[in-house]
C-alpha cells in the first residue's frame, strides 16, 4: 500500500503566505490577554485594567541574515538588539524585558560571545531595556541568534498596521536606501578580497563610504522619536522599514484596505547612496524600494496633523498620501512614468529570487 | 604590528559556566520591572501593583536537540511547546502567551509546516496558552525552533530554585529515567535501519517501549500539578528535571547554598526503565541522574507539608532531603556506596562529552 504524502515546497507561497497560513492555526487558540496577534511588528497584550504589553521577537540565522566575514561581533550585538526594538519602535512602545537566545559553534570564542553580549546589552541599556533570560546552546549548524522583547505601552498609543485611512500622509524619517548602499559595498570589498586569493596586506576600500556602512551595521531604532511622535499626534498607521519601503508600504495597505501614491521626489534618498548607486550602475530609488533594513518608521497621519510635526527632530518628510482603492502601492517617477505594487515586491524568505545584496 | 587576540575555546567553560559570565554582563543593566533575572527556568517581572510575569525561552536546533529521522513534525511542535510549559510549571506560573520563531530549510514542505503548527498551536491550547506571533525564516542550516513564552503568576505564589532550606523534604513527580530509555530505544532502531542498508521494508522493533518512546518524544508538561501543589502548600525551591536529576537537583542546592541527600532506593524508576537499561548493560539510576528530558516537577518543602500532597494526584514521592553544606548532591546507593556530585555532571552544551544519547 502506498500512501500519497502531499509535498507543497515552501517557496511556493513565499514568507508572507506562509505567516498567513501560520496565522490561521495559531488564531484557534485564544483567551482574554490577546488584542493584537499575528501579522502586526509585534503583538498587543493586555495585562491589566491600564496595562497593554507588546511582544515581538526576530530571528537571525548566519550566513542567511549576517555575513560573519566583515560583522564583528560587537556590531553584531548591538543590531541584534537594534532590530528587535524598531519593532517595538513601530507600535510605539517602550522596550522592557528581552530574552536572547544563542545557537553558538564551536570557532567561537568566549571573548567573542563577550563582545556580542556587552555590546547587545548595552545598546537595549539604552533605552532601559533588561536582558532578562535566554538559552544558549551548541550549534552544528552556524550562529543563530534568536530575540525577544517585551514593552508597554498605554492603551491608547499602541500603534497597528491597520489604521491608515484615506486622505492621510504617509510619512517617513530619515533617509532611505543607505542600509543597502552601505551593504553594496561590504559585499564588493568581500569579492574584492576574496579574488585577492586573501592575502594578509590586503585592504579594503571603504574610504567616504562610512555613513553607509554604519546604517548597514549600526542601525538606529526610532524608540525615542517614535514615542514623542505619538505623544503629539494620534498616527493612524505605522511600520519601521525593514523590508523596504514597497513591501513595506504594502503591508499597511494590505492591512489598512487602501492604496498609497508616493511620489520619487519625496522619497529621502541620501547623496551618498545616490552616489553608491551610480558606482554600480544602479537606480538609487530601487535601494530605497526594495533594499531594505534602514528601521526608519514609516507612518500614516491626517494632513492637519502633519505641522505638529515640526520641532521634533528626526528630519520626518512627507512622501506620499494614502487612497481610497484596492491594496496597492504606486510611485511617480520624476521621468514622469509610474510603477505599482500590489505584491510584495522586495526580498522574501523562501521566494526563489531570494539572495539579497 | 601584531595584535593578539585572546581565543578560549568555548567548551573550556561548559554551557553554565557560559551562562554565569552572560549573567554578570546583561546585570548591568536593570529596571523596575526586574524582579527575577537569568539564571532560574524563567524570569520574573513585575507589571502592576499585583501582578508579576513570568517569561521562558528555548531554543531548539536539529542536529542538537531532535532528530528528524525519528521525530515526526506532528511530535516535534507537541514537544517544543511542552518544554517550555515546562517552565513555566517550574515556576508555579500559568501560561498566557508565546511566540514561535522557525527558521526552515528548503526540504519542509508546507504540510509539514502545518503540522508541525497545528499540534505545537493545540498542546498550548491545552493550558489556555495562545501563539500570538513569531518570525519564519529560510535556514540554510537546519530546521531551528525558537519560542518564548509569557506567563502570570500571582506575586505570592512564584517559586524559584533558591529557596530550600536545610531540614526540607526533596520531592519528585512521576517517574525518572523513562526518556532516556525512550532515546536509547529510538538511536538503536535508527542505528539498525543504516546498517539494513535503508530498505523500503524496514521495520523497527517498537514493540513494548511504547511509554518509554512516548516519554521521550511527547513529555507532559507539569504545568496543572504545579498549580494545585503551590495552591495547598508552600514550596520553598523547585525545577523542571530537564538535564538530568543530578544536574538539577545541584541547581537547586547552588542557588539555595545547601546540600542535597537522595536515597537511590526512593527514587521512582519505572521497571520498563530498568528493563531498557538492563538490555544495554546500563545502570538505571544512570539514566535518572543524567538522562534528562523527563519534564517532571523537582521541589522541596517542609516536612510538616509533606501530608498535604497526598490527594492531589501525580504521584510525588519523596527522594531525599536539604542539609546544611556546601552545594552538593549525595547518592545513597542502595548497595551501600554512595555517589557526590559538586560539579555538574550530565549533559552540557559545548562540554567535550556533549553528545547525549
Amino acid at each position: 500500500m502506498n500512501v500519497e504524502i502531499k509535498f507543497t515546497p515552501i517557496s511556493n507561497l513565499g514568507e508572507f503566505g506562509l505567516i498567513n497560513r501560520i496565522r490561521n492555526i495559531a488564531a484557534r487558540v485564544d483567551n482574554l490577554h490577546v488584542v493584537h496577534s499575528i501579522g502586526d511588528d509585534s503583538a498587543v497584550l493586555k495585562t491589566g485594567e491600564d496595562k497593554m504589553e507588546i511582544v515581538t521577537t526576530d530571528l537571525m540565522l548566519q550566513g542567511v541574515h549576517f555575513d560573519l566575514s566583515y560583522t564583528s561581533m560587537r556590531h553584531l550585538g548591538r543590531k541584534a538588539a537594534a532590530v528587535n526594538l524598531s519593532d517595538i519602535a513601530a507600535m510605539s512602545g517602550i522596550p522592557v524585558a528581552a530574552t536572547v537566545s544563542l545557537g553558538l559553534h564551536s570557532n567561537l570564542s568566549v571573548e567573542m560571545v563577550d563582545d556580542f553580549y556587552e555590546a547587545l546589552v548595552e545598546e537595549f541599556g539604552r533605552y532601559g531595556c533588561a536582558v532578562v533570560g535566554g538559552d544558549v546552546s551548541a550549534s552544528v549548524i552556524g550562529m543563530v541568534i534568536s530575540i525577544t522583547v517585551i514593552g508597554e505601552v498605554e492603551p491608547k498609543r499602541y500603534v497597528l498596521r491597520r489604521g491608515a485611512k484615506p486622505g492621510d500622509v504617509v510619512c517617513v524619517s530619515g533617509d532611505l536606501g543607505r542600509a543597502q548602499a552601505g551593504l553594496k559595498i561590504l559585499n564588493r570589498e568581500k569579492a574584492r578580497y576574496i579574488q585577492s586569493g586573501e592575502p594578509s596586506d590586503f585592504s579594503p576600500n571603504f574610504e567616504g563610504y562610512d555613513d553607509a556602512l554604519e546604517k548597514h551595521l549600526l542601525p538606529e531604532p526610532r524608540v525615542d522619536m517614535s514615542r514623542k511622535i505619538t505623544e503629539k499626534i494620534n498616527v493612524h498607521s505605522m511600520i519601521d522599514v525593514s523590508d523596504g519601503l514597497a513591501s513595506d508600504m504594502l503591508h499597511i495597505c494590505k492591512s489598512s484596505g487602501v492604496a498609497a501614491e508616493l511620489d520619487e521626489e519625496l522619497i529621502p534618498i541620501d547623496p551618498l547612496t545616490r552616489r553608491v548607486a551610480r558606482e554600480f550602475g544602479d537606480d538609487p530609488l530601487d535601494y530605497a524600494l526594495y533594499g531594505g533594513e534602514d528601521y526608519e518608521l514609516l507612518f500614516t497621519i491626517s494632513e492637519e496633523d502633519f505641522g505638529s510635526l515640526y520641532g521634533l527632530g528626526g528630519n520626518i518628510r512627507v512622501i506620499g498620501r494614502i487612497l481610497e482603492g484596492k491594496p496597492e502601492v504606486k510611485v511617480k517617477r520624476i521621468s514622469g512614468s509610474s510603477l505599482a505594487f500590489a505584491d510584495f515586491p522586495s526580498y522574501q524568505h523562501f521566494s526563489p529570487r531570494a539572495g539579497k545584496g
